[in-house]
């Protein structure tokens, strides 16, 4: 039996199409290239700081374009989401806008901060054990009770699609400026963001290499990408990047990852301290550890940009003020 | 004796060669509209986070242009600021460029932060008593001893028409979005933003009223407008906006103001810090007090703002990691 023409399970016209169903709602994000970096780094360095999103991260996209397609019959369920907080709140938040009751399960340990802003766009948060409970079976079981939709965090294509959006402004304004980017950097955990924003580069930048960021203890996908298939983390199991903590890459992402990936860099825990302290001191963002590895990673020396146009996503900036505190002292 | 015809010190025309003199190096900072402030206020609240510029704050604008027409064979005697550390850092940055020396007369108890900034740079610092010496004197021996060019903080034309670019940004990025302004709020100290930026509004948008914001404790503008003439202020000479403590507006610069502003508000110390936590917290923003006292005038209500469009400018995001903490925490 012949192998069926493999099609990618996003379409760069499936991100274009994303675009306009979240235009209304979602930040048109700027990109920003400070001197100082660039002086630093010895690059053109760019920074798409999805901080600046609706709820603080890139989440709210996917998560307002994927339940914009949920049936009108279908809404009065509302929605159930499992989320370490940032697509907590892009749940949250879209579920506000389109009137449909959400509810969220988070793990006990998340960050204050992104549990009390989840509650605040009206979600209820239900809690559990990071270590004992499995919170897809509580979100399913949720789903079932209720007649609620599921919102995955990064294995869907309508999903993968809304948070292309930021590879696709990314290249709008590049085009702009008349640039081309030679690497495109964004942090991964399920691996939603970088798949979206490498159908979008890649689309219009077919040269530029995409690569995944995430911290040490968290490596499956720079494991995976080098492996030519999904593997696990071989990390101890924790990391200040609490957004950035799955165990191994999306099945549907690293369809996707796995063909358009240069590869996977990684930074330690105390260089993400560093690259927040950096960004606090030099570049006046607020960024949460997830939200910096790939900025991380640059500043410690793990990319060999000198010279060349880079792109570094800062995908989120919800951390709570008393581990910033500490980072920037 | 007859009166001559009164000519402002600082025109449109003036802001537009500044535009262009400072392109090169300048950051074209973005003009925001965050869902999360403008629900909050309800009215349409775009900011121009000049936390952005270079140096992190918008002092490098004036600096550069002042400093872009000293005659070259006035350059090798190089220049010398006295400044609280904002217009230290943009006349020490500015300087490198231009490949002059600099001497900045710093008071002892301005912010380490921008104290090492300003060295960062290169320039020489002279720390000086608050309260018992005069930082102008200072700075005026050291540039006749040195042949130097003094670059005022705010009482020039051209420094003011530096300045006055951040109000051309603003007017072109809200032109683009078809969106007149109903108010412009940016924070005073002697009043050279301001200036600018008015002269720069009022140009495109004469419906427009323009504020100054500034602490209680220096309200030398919101008393000098409703008095139609320069008065020192009410306070009690202490503020945690430490750019902002300037004891009476300038002679130019209240020349221009006296005449375009409708009126000056102010914010206490305690919402000051409370609109620091807010742009940590929501805007993912990092402000100085000294830059974030209009914010804190509109988010505490002194501001008649609903159902309008107010642009508000954050002028600078110099803060100490330990005050910043502290704020946030």
């Amino acid at each position: 039996m012949n192998e069926p023409l493999s099609r990618a399970p996003v379409s760069s016209a499936d991100i274009d199409a994303a675009a306009g169903v979240i235009a209304p709602f979602a930040v048109r994000t700027p990109l920003l290239c400070p001197p100082v970096l660039c002086d630093r780094v010895g690059a053109k360095v760019f920074l798409k700081p999805e901080i600046l999103q609706r709820t603080g991260s890139f989440k709210f996209r996917g998560a307002f374009n994927k339940m914009s397609s949920i049936p009108q019959d279908a809404r009065k369920g509302g929605v159930v989401a499992f989320s370490s907080g940032n697509h907590a709140q892009g749940v949250a938040a879209a579920a506000k806008i389109l009137n449909m009751p959400a509810t969220i399960v988070m793990p006990a340990d998340s960050p204050l901060l992104k549990r009390e802003r989840t509650k605040s766009y009206g979600a209820e948060v239900v809690l559990y054990d990071r270590d004992r409970e499995d919170r897809e079976a509580i979100a399913r079981e949720i789903a079932g009770k209720r007649g609620a939709t599921l919102v995955p965090p990064y294995d869907d294509p309508k999903v993968i699609a809304g948070q292309g959006t930021v590879g696709r402004e990314i290249c709008d304004d590049l085009t702009a400026l008349g640039i081309a980017p030679d690497i495109v950097v964004a942090p991964v955990s399920g691996g939603g963001l970088i798949a979206g924003v490498a159908t979008a580069v890649k689309a219009r930048f077919p040269q530029a290499m995409v690569m995944s960021a995430e911290p040490e203890n968290f490596d499956d996908h720079a494991r995976s990408l080098r492996a030519g298939k999904r593997e696990a983390h071989g990390g101890k199991g924790r990391s200040i990047c609490d957004a950035l903590m799955a165990a191994i890459p999306g099945e549907i992402t690293f369809a996707i990852n796995g063909k358009l990936l240069s590869k996977g860099v990684t930074a330690s825990e105390a260089e993400v301290g560093h690259a927040i302290a950096f960004a606090f001191r030099e570049l006046k963002l607020v960024v949460e550890p997830g939200g910096v590895v790939g900025l991380a990673a640059l500043l410690a020396g793990h990319i060999d940009a000198r010279g060349k146009t880079i792109v570094i996503v800062l995908s989120g900036g919800n951390v709570d003020s008393d581990l910033y505190a500490r980072l920037i002292g």
